[in-house]
């Protein structure tokens, strides 16, 4: 009888600080590239998911969501809060935390923290859209908001599109002195402006991300000229939107799951049957992405488990052969399985 | 800048070696004293819970669930497998962890291993329905099935109801020599019985908890003498019972929530009308338990999330001035909180 856990009870945790460890081990450009990757492979194999909308707890000053899904082979879940108000309390808006487990036997194989890896999932999964949906041979990204996801967001664009200038808006001057210091360097054309009608010219993706939990009106139509991509990344919840809705009737929208989008989405300002389409066909060649050069496109990104489970088999992946996590006993494993009393009462020797 | 995550960053993190000190510390009775007493509270305030029933995703051998609640102050959930054929293979049959957050940051405070906690929390539940449905005076349970929970399940009674001896049968010996084993010098007349016949003779309480994943017949009518409090653990999960459904209709049946129990508990073999009494309205004192001495009250028990938030909270207020946790940065917290770029390019340095 080793006082020791068994190996069946151990379980690789992935804690922040081992995350950022992971990501400079690899490069961050290589990681979102290569997470844009893996989510488009997942996008293309959607019918094998089992998929559900989230499962959301709401308070008066936020909510807490649990996102699973399964392939049938592995299962994985998210946790995660949204709670706008945190950030005057220093606190971050989102947090989460993420987990694996082995469908046949149910056993987890992977806890990490992913409130880094959802910010990095949420850059790569605009990119995989702007892939398919953004003018051809675009090079500036406007970048309205520039919170906690604008650097993600811009560096996915840089690595998967060859975006090489990005034009950057926020009400607060703060954050985007933030996005420049943290950006300087990195190889992107950066321009503050001083409105978001001065961001958006010349812009082939405006990509927004803004973060008050109440219907805003971020973008109006006539900001909005023919051709371009527009990457809505902040409506993501009940009550949340960024666009006006007179150039959602200009677009073409393109979604992740419907039935969630348009609780979530921009598109909740919509008719329940609002046409949409969803970004998986376009990803399989089953839909048209961008028809032409004239076309608004609009991705109203609001984020799918099936995301999520592509950033946590990613890291599973990735932390083979490294160090980059702990062991944690977190699986009861007695001997006898019938005898998880007999392993408690052992324990007390 | 300090290298190392701060305390908003940490959480405290129960493993299992910790959870079985833990319970060692307090002792296993105390445990199960206060943890029934804990459940009752919760149950007496059963109205204040946001309920849902369990997040449960299929497979071929076995299921993975959700289980989330809130009280409004703090939300929990929990994670659990079941998979019968585990056990063949070595494996636990269930295995589950925890975690608890606060509702207005959605911050996580606990983190914790639920697979030993998960055992405690079922045992408690049902001294906690036998507290108000087991025949007065009653000294003796029959129990079927002696697998994990057998002990859990024996201790618990004994400890809340001053059950003095335990009749013990299963299929297999050995599972009963187990628990014989383990039992031992505990202060419980043991007594191996040849058949559930022979070990339900004398028994006040009738406690099943059989692991098939198929309908069964652990009990059938003629076997069941007016009187009797049967505690029904086993039939927990759809296409999972273990009670002849001509005993329902005989006893007045005890169910946590309703929605849940008509699809996993042994009244998924009745109509979708059949009369049952929610157990927290009889913890209140507004529906009668146990009516009379000839009454077959039967707890048709499938596990609820307020269990698991009643055991996640009491674990919480038990850690307080010990070390039985270890603290786990599985939340990111830069000090700005839009600069979660920043954060990870500082650590690069």
């Amino acid at each position: 009888m080793s006082a020791l856990p068994s190996a069946k009870a151990l379980i690789p945790f992935v804690s922040v600080e081992n995350m950022m460890r992971l990501v400079h081990h690899l490069g961050i450009e290589r990681v979102l590239s290569e997470l844009t990757d893996t989510i488009e492979d997942d996008f293309r194999r959607w019918e094998s998911f089992d998929k559900t909308s989230r499962i959301a707890s709401h308070s008066r000053d936020g909510v807490i969501e649990l996102m699973p899904t399964s392939d049938g082979e592995i299962y994985g879940f998210k946790y995660v809060n949204g709670h706008p108000k945190n950030m005057a309390a220093g606190l971050q808006t989102v947090t989460a935390f993420g987990l694996l487990a082995d469908v046949a036997t149910g056993y987890p194989v992977l806890l990490t923290e992913m409130t880094l890896l959802t910010a990095l999932r949420t850059a790569a999964t605009s990119a995989m859209a702007a892939r398919h949906l953004a003018p051809e041979g675009t090079r500036v990204m406007a970048m309205i908001g520039n919170g906690a996801q604008a650097e993600f967001q811009a560096l996915a664009m840089k690595a998967v599109l060859g975006i090489t200038e990005i034009r950057l808006y926020d009400i607060d001057r703060r954050a985007t002195e933030k996005t420049l210091r943290n950006l300087a360097g990195c190889g992107l054309a950066l321009q503050a402006c001083e409105s978001a009608e001065q961001a958006i010219e010349g812009a082939g993706i405006i990509t927004t991300c803004t973060a008050d939990k109440q219907y805003a009106t971020i973008l109006t139509d006539n900001m909005i000229g023919s051709g371009v991509h527009i990457n809505a990344i902040g409506g993501d919840c009940p009550g949340k939107t960024e666009l006006h809705r007179d150039i959602l009737l200009r677009a073409d929208t393109f979604v992740e799951y419907p039935p969630q989008t348009r609780i979530e989405g921009e598109i909740q300002q919509m008719a329940p049957d609002y046409p949409v389409t969803e970004l998986w066909k376009v990803v399989r060649g089953e839909k048209l992405g961008r028809r032409d050069a004239r076309q608004i496109t609009l991705f109203d990104s609001v984020g799918f488990a099936v995301e999520d489970f592509s950033a946590l088999r990613y890291v599973r992946a990735a932390l083979a052969g490294t160090d980059f996590f702990q062991q944690i006993d977190i699986i009861a494993d007695p001997d006898d399985p019938r005898d998880l009393f007999g392993m408690l009462q052992r324990a007390a020797a």
